[in-house]
């Protein structure tokens, strides 16, 4: 029993990099949240626009984000990102990134994310709600 | 003896929050990125563009990235950064970032990066090299 | 009696640079929505996120968009937005956005825009409305 | 005899929306130009980061870029973006983009380019070359 992993390949694009010729650091908290949502499309078999509300829920908005940059990525590069879940806690999990250039692991991140329905007293702050199990079941491959 | 603090204030743009109303997650990173070369250019008293080249590296790029959120910053808001060197080790250093609303602190950053020259063999990689001393000192407001 | 100007000055930051050193086309796009921001701001006397809701409407949204690049903008570069509106329409107007280095005009940008409510049937659609004499009024110089 | 086509599917990502759920208008000048590249690699054969040097010039810079928006383009839309060569001028050519959602044309957009060398005096600008008749070839489908 394993974790399921979501794996996209792109190509780097011109405006994704800086005149170092390299991928501008921000971008790649992009790239992760894009693969963040295909995994949960993957894992849940839902289309993202309808993820949340299928689920009574608001969002899994980011507590905490991180990046470890090993080797530059550049222009041109062919990347693949897989990303699965590290942990799942009560409220909260972790997303993990590993960013590969022809099989050399170049950038490593690690989301925090709470599953979070909206505040009562203010729509643009979350609450946090217990992961259902049923959610979790999803992601383990049997 | 204490470390030089640069701060600037902004407005938060339409063009950098989703559809949750708050700001992407990455931009949070290209905010700092522009605190730190602020940071710089306002310690070396040198513009961002002869900032390097006057200290003969390339470049002070980074290893690792982090953010935590701790309450969700809104189209319109009027944000502050605070911007500092948390620690400078040998040839490697710490930028602490702390991004607050109306007095309230709402993001934590730390970019870890390094004092690089371009690599001999390999023009995008780098080579990291001892901070120097009289750029350390910069950084201290006596 | 002429039409309000708008200026607003900053420095091109490295993450809105390309490989080849300058601003990456679509970042002045950006510029120009945060300065029809700045300029309805100016205008109206209103923050921006109380702007369009004070009028009735849900927004201004581009109808089209375009930018002619005469000279390249750099990294580092001081840059001058001078925004004025062109011409209001019955329900539609264009926003003229003339970016400087130094004085000399360096990208030419003009954004059509409709003031628009929220279609009735469909959230997402926005509906023209006839642009209010007193809002035309406040563009105004006498 | 005509003109080549490249088409490219996508689905619109979080990140790329604003507030109001739909993408924001300078995403859609970063989705032409990672097309404008994309049909380039297509029909010259080579990969984008070899593109340039291989015919001699250091790249194909906009003068004019340009977008209509006639239909909102939503967060998850699967989108297809069907990108072509206008037409060839002696140096300069148009770059025409139609992005549709579900069949439906929703965003027009043109750039202008030019084949350019970069300028003996100064590195960051460019001077515009005659387009070889050998490039404009392969652009055309017997």
């Amino acid at each position: 029993m394993t974790g399921l992993v979501h794996r996209r390949r792109f190509t780097i694009e011109w405006g994704a990099c800086d005149p170092a010729g390299i991928v501008f650091n921000s971008r790649f908290f992009e790239f992760f949240d894009a693969s963040t949502w295909e995994l949960f499309e993957s894992a849940l078999s839902v289309p993202r626009s309808e993820l949340f509300a299928l689920h009574g829920i608001a969002g899994i908005p980011l507590v905490d984000a991180r990046a470890r940059f090993l080797v530059p990525v550049k222009f041109g590069d062919a990347v693949e990102i897989a990303s699965f879940i590290g942990e799942f806690r009560r409220s909260s999990f972790d997303v993990e990134h590993r960013l590969s250039v022809g099989g050399e692991l170049a950038v490593e991140g690690r989301e925090t994310r709470v599953w979070a329905a909206r505040h009562e007293d203010d729509p643009l702050r979350m609450r946090a709600r217990p992961v259902p199990a049923a959610v979790i079941e999803r992601f383990t491959v049997t």
